[in-house]
């Protein structure tokens, strides 16, 4: 075992609301099941998966607070500050869970927005909390299933839904979410030389 | 007058197809009962909403190849080379059609994606090509109606649709809509200084 998982589970249930504790299990025992099914490590997946929101721990005003000392910049996580939390955790994880593993950082640190080229890791806690057990909204129980077979096709897809859930709730769209989505895409193809170089 | 309207009028259905050259004509129809409520000039809009589709006589080679020419370097107006219209449309309402007016030619380049700040006539083609009077969507009707009292709100609305219709179709979705769309909410305030200097 890479770490123990008694000890963060206690942590982390000491921290979070019990909604969120909730979920938190649902969301590593998914991002488990999908390790297991597309080849990434279970307990990575389940170590990032525990941590992933641990920044929710953090109020408004301090999550802007620590973003601020991290030399964060991007406005939009100002104005929408409850998207801090994945940043904001990664660093807790990092600081108060001695976490080193990088790519288990980056899975906390961009399962809100997404961003273009996510690992096999980030790729699976982002779908794994849109799909966790306790989730119910349209689409969910295909997403889920399709999510064993074509774990690209389900993130889009859940990706598509979190865009128009931003949309609905009249919410800012962030970019990386754009780019995110625009990267699983396979457009008509170019020929690149046909393009300018900048 | 600042132009011969029947001149122009006369090369677009020349240009055009028959269904293109009437959706044309229910754009500037549209474009210019939204300059009166809004405080535009009513001939400027019957300009550029007359020229807005003058780059749909062009197939997707060609599209690329005046793009080329341009030294348009986005690659998502590549990849989906109907895009290319609305730039290489500006292109020949300046050469052929000898329009100097910059927000025109602005007007006409912005009206498929949009970008963020639009000025009010780009605001106004854009959102009289999305609900001319044969288009026929779901909220068209109650977009047309809030647009006469609420422009921004209206394109807002619009936008959010073309978003949608975007990720129906699976296409790639272009950062300048996204934009474009997000420079029209008012997020929750954040003091500036609270976010530290890139």
């Amino acid at each position: 075992m890479l770490f123990d998982r008694n000890s963060i589970v206690d942590a982390i249930k000491d921290m979070l609301d019990s909604d969120r504790f909730e979920h938190t299990l649902g969301v590593e025992a998914e991002a488990i099941a999908l390790a297991k099914a597309h080849g990434e490590s279970a307990e990575r997946a389940s170590l990032a998966a525990l941590l992933h929101d641990c920044g929710r721990a953090l109020g408004r005003a301090e999550l802007r607070n620590e973003a601020r000392k991290l030399k964060i910049t991007d406005p939009i996580l100002y104005m929408q500050p409850q998207l801090l939390h994945a940043s904001v955790g990664a660093s807790i994880a990092r600081t108060r869970f001695g976490v080193a593993d990088e790519e288990i950082l980056r899975a906390i640190a961009s399962h809100t927005v997404g961003r273009a080229g996510m690992s096999l890791l980030e790729q699976i806690i982002y779908l794994a909390d849109a799909i966790e057990p306790a989730r119910d909204w349209p689409d969910v129980q295909a997403i889920r299933s399709l999510s064993k077979s074509d774990l690209t096709a389900a993130l889009r897809w859940a990706m598509d839904e979190s865009i128009r859930y931003v949309l609905e709730r009249g919410w800012l769209l962030h970019p990386n979410t754009v780019e995110a989505r625009n990267a699983l895409i396979k457009p008509e193809k170019t020929d690149l030389y046909e393009i300018p170089i900048e």
